[in-house]
């Protein structure tokens, strides 16, 4: 059972990720959460650069942390200039992190082209750099950039610049597949030459461009690398980095490597989650391990499986990453899926009421209902079988309104008339659309009486045109997803009135929500 | 250079994922696409269980399909009773598909606690189902369920199933690692076992809960597997697929095997979006190869470096999968369509009007807009570009009001107000819903001056959300399919409103009718 070391770098490569944007202030709760599950080494920005990394190392010097190491980004030297004088390294040495991390050409291409010096001088770059670190007491990692790329074309010379980091005092050398390009053979055949080549221990960064950043990871761990560098989520620039989430669950669960703390990675769901939010990024329903989706089982035969025998369908137990089995009700779906539904709130054991619920299920989607996307009108569907729903408010009235002229935008406003315990609520909201307008409005109505409704936001909004051969006369199906601080739920409305359906789903996301605070639908003991 | 069979299975097992649902017509116009790629297999839907894919397997009869062979998906007899009496078999008999995909049980612990009979009666059921279906003159493809767990617990009784079904005379044996648990070495022993086991030649079926499914795939096609089973972007039940689209990528860029036909994989982007499109789906920006972010370039270094030399940060030429880099050109997806539509009208050699529509396209794909699925606003905004657009009407107001009590469905009404050949044309409709009414309502207003719009009807109405982030205040996409007796098109329209998204679909759905019965759009002589 060795150890191997996580690296994360979402704050520095997964920064880089299109639409991916930390605050200061959110760099430094994931830091605070990576440590708490025991991440070995946090890559927190640039040295150089901009403000808000400089200010991260300055803040993370004042934080407690009980294991991790911070290690701050930057290049080799410049060329032709003395490593004293260089202002990348100087930004790292004042970063005052315990480990700096210097990353370095490795491809002759990039030496001759981009960088456009000689050979010599790249080696000399890479030696003088991680030289005068390790001389300013810092513990230094090598990044080599296009290491495998490198290897490829001109294994001699990729080889002499990693030799040349070792040799100058690197702690560590990681190997970076930097444009994603490399097969898990080639992985595996530039790995071992590493291997043979240098003192320094290996690490492996790869990204996602090939579609098998995680299988890479794996395959250079079984060649001897020690450290796994990635982003929470696989986020980073183009198709992401290696996603540390599967990364670690594959090692850990699968390898019977050790990782993080003992325990930790039944927080990787937990984790997963807590950076998407302050990403502000959407959660990935079907991410392997900890997306939402990703126990889910739709087709009969299998739901009729996963009940006998939990591990016929699951190649783990989702709790062992702290997600959780959902069983999704639809067409495919048949009676097994709805028992088990039912099972978390031990409804299974009345006969009568569990045949209520799968009647009214199917009457509801032969009206073109479909509960599979919408788990939290099917938690309300079962309580008003059962008769314990009492609704929250009463609609009195809506009325919608879109108008425009020959060449405006169209002007949209929308009133609501509601009895909100025992009030008459009346009010007039505009919006970007209708739904936006009526939403806004029954919000506004609502909020004098439940303030709770103040952190509740729409996250998505879905619409199908469910029989489609009558055109604009069909039926519509609105999905709407929304959030509060703690949890994601689907509701959803059918009705040939495309502003009905989404009052439908608009209503139950409501009463979803304020059954949710009162601590309903909570797994029964 | 040996060529892999590739099939897909996006409308069965595709289908099984989570959100997704394909209308028939949706189902034969994927079809359509993968046989013009030239997809060696298209497993088209179960047998048995619902209505949808029984009208599938009648209606892809009819189709002229070139290359791609179809299949169905079924299951292997129920226990003690004869294949010829099982309604399963039957079903797959019925199909009248000329291949037949039969599923069956490999895994000891599945046969003894889901299906409850001996390994006796289990390697019989396999081996009646496929001698039945051979003997009905159908080419049988086995699809070995569970063969990687089974193989891993029981690997002799696992080799004994899929012995049976290539004795009882199956084609091919696909090992399926369905719940997607297996790492890349599990996979290559168990394959290299399979191939020494059985004269079938073997396929691969991967799932991607462990996030290796296409390294897993790959690595199956290097133990000696000849034919890949996915989806189309690797959509499926729980965490998907192996994604086809990378499988392909890889296979035919990276590792030199033939697959498809010749130059197919430039259209890799162009089916992803398509079938996102059809699924009702949002595509993926970071998604391997085909994501509209998988050759964009953030980093200021990399950016840099790209100009001075493109191979430096991509691992591909983006265009040879038919994708773009980012900061260079828009997300422009389509380059190739619009060159090809421009070529029907001979307007390719005018390089100044060329030029104009390209800008035009990108501003609007930028505003949200996509012509994939809208060819006849495409056909639209080349006359407006070229100048040669006259309004057939001009719009001087509408008006939308949907309004309810607390009970009844609500009322809908529109009123529109139209300059039509000097005429001012002021009608009011009700509806069904908003677009319903106003598209009445245009109807009305329009049919005495054309009445040749007697005969159009609108066949189908998509509503996407663009950007969610912002819930019911994100932009909208709306598509609507229309036609008449001659001739089906798609318009489409985006706005942040709802209604005004769909007036503008609706107008230029009026507008190429009237243009099209005028002899536009034929194809320049």
């Amino acid at each position: 059972m060795s150890r191997i070391q996580i690296y994360d770098t979402t704050l520095r490569d997964g920064s880089q990720g299109e639409g991916v944007n930390f605050s200061l202030q959110d760099k430094l709760m994931i830091t605070a959460k990576l440590d708490e599950l025991g991440f070995d080494l946090i890559e927190g920005g640039f040295a150089q650069a901009n403000q808000k990394d400089a200010e991260y190392f300055q803040h993370v010097q004042d934080m407690d942390l009980k294991h991790a190491q911070i290690t701050a980004f930057g290049m080799t030297r410049k060329k032709e200039i003395a490593a004293e004088d260089d202002l990348g390294l100087i930004a790292l040495r004042d970063a005052k992190t315990p480990v700096c991390t210097v990353v370095g050409k490795t491809w002759d291409l990039h030496v001759t082209e981009i960088l456009r010096v000689d050979e010599a001088e790249n080696l000399a770059m890479i030696r003088d750099s991680v030289a005068y670190l390790v001389a300013e007491g810092r513990r230094v990692i090598y990044d080599a950039e296009h290491y495998f790329d490198g290897y490829r074309h001109n294994p001699e010379f990729a080889l002499k610049t990693i030799q040349a980091a070792s040799e100058a005092g690197a702690e560590l050398v990681c190997l970076c597949d930097t444009n994603g390009g490399t097969l898990p053979e080639g992985i595996a055949a530039a790995v071992k030459a590493a291997k043979g080549a240098i003192k320094a221990p290996l690490g492996i960064h790869c990204h996602n461009d090939s579609d098998v950043a995680v299988a890479n990871t794996i395959r250079a761990i079984d060649e001897g690398a020690v450290q796994v560098q990635g982003t929470i989520n696989g986020i980073g620039e183009r198709c992401g980095n290696a996603d540390l989430v599967s990364a670690i669950a594959n090692l850990v669960l699968k390898k019977n490597y050790q990782a993080l703390h003992e325990g930790s990675v039944e927080h990787l769901t937990e984790l997963s989650r807590y950076v998407y939010e302050l990403a502000n990024m959407n959660f990935r329903s079907n991410q392997a391990f900890v997306g939402s989706s990703a126990f889910a089982h739709k087709g009969g035969m299998h739901v009729h499986a996963v009940n006998r025998l939990a591990s016929s369908y699951e190649h783990i137990t989702p709790e062992v990453v702290g997600n959780n089995r959902k069983i999704l009700v639809s067409e495919l779906s048949g009676r097994s899926n709805i028992v088990a539904k039912t099972t978390k709130y031990n409804l299974n054991q009345d006969a009568e009421l569990m045949k209520a619920i799968l009647a009214r299920v199917e009457e509801l989607e032969y009206a073109g209902y479909q509960f599979e996307a919408a788990e939290a009108s099917f938690d309300l569907l079962i309580k008003k079988v059962a008769k314990t729903y009492e609704p929250k408010f009463a609609r009195l009235h809506y009325r919608v309104n879109v108008e425009t002229d020959s060449a405006h935008d169209p002007q949209t406003e929308a009133t609501v008339k509601l009895k909100v315990n025992g009030n008459t609520e009346h009010v007039v909201a505009e919006g970007d659309g209708p739904v936006n307008a009526l939403d806004n409005a029954l919000r506004k109505a609502l909020i004098p009486a439940y303030p709770a409704l103040e952190t509740l936001q729409l996250v998505d909004y879905k619409v199908r045109v469910i029989n489609s051969t009558g055109g604009t006369a069909a039926k519509v199906r609105v999905v709407i997803e929304s959030k509060d601080n703690k949890e994601v739920w689907s509701t959803i409305g059918v009705s040939e009135n495309i502003i009905e359906a989404s009052w439908l789903a608009l209503v139950d996301s409501v009463e979803y929500k304020l059954y949710k605070d009162d601590g309903e639908f909570e797994p029964a003991k």
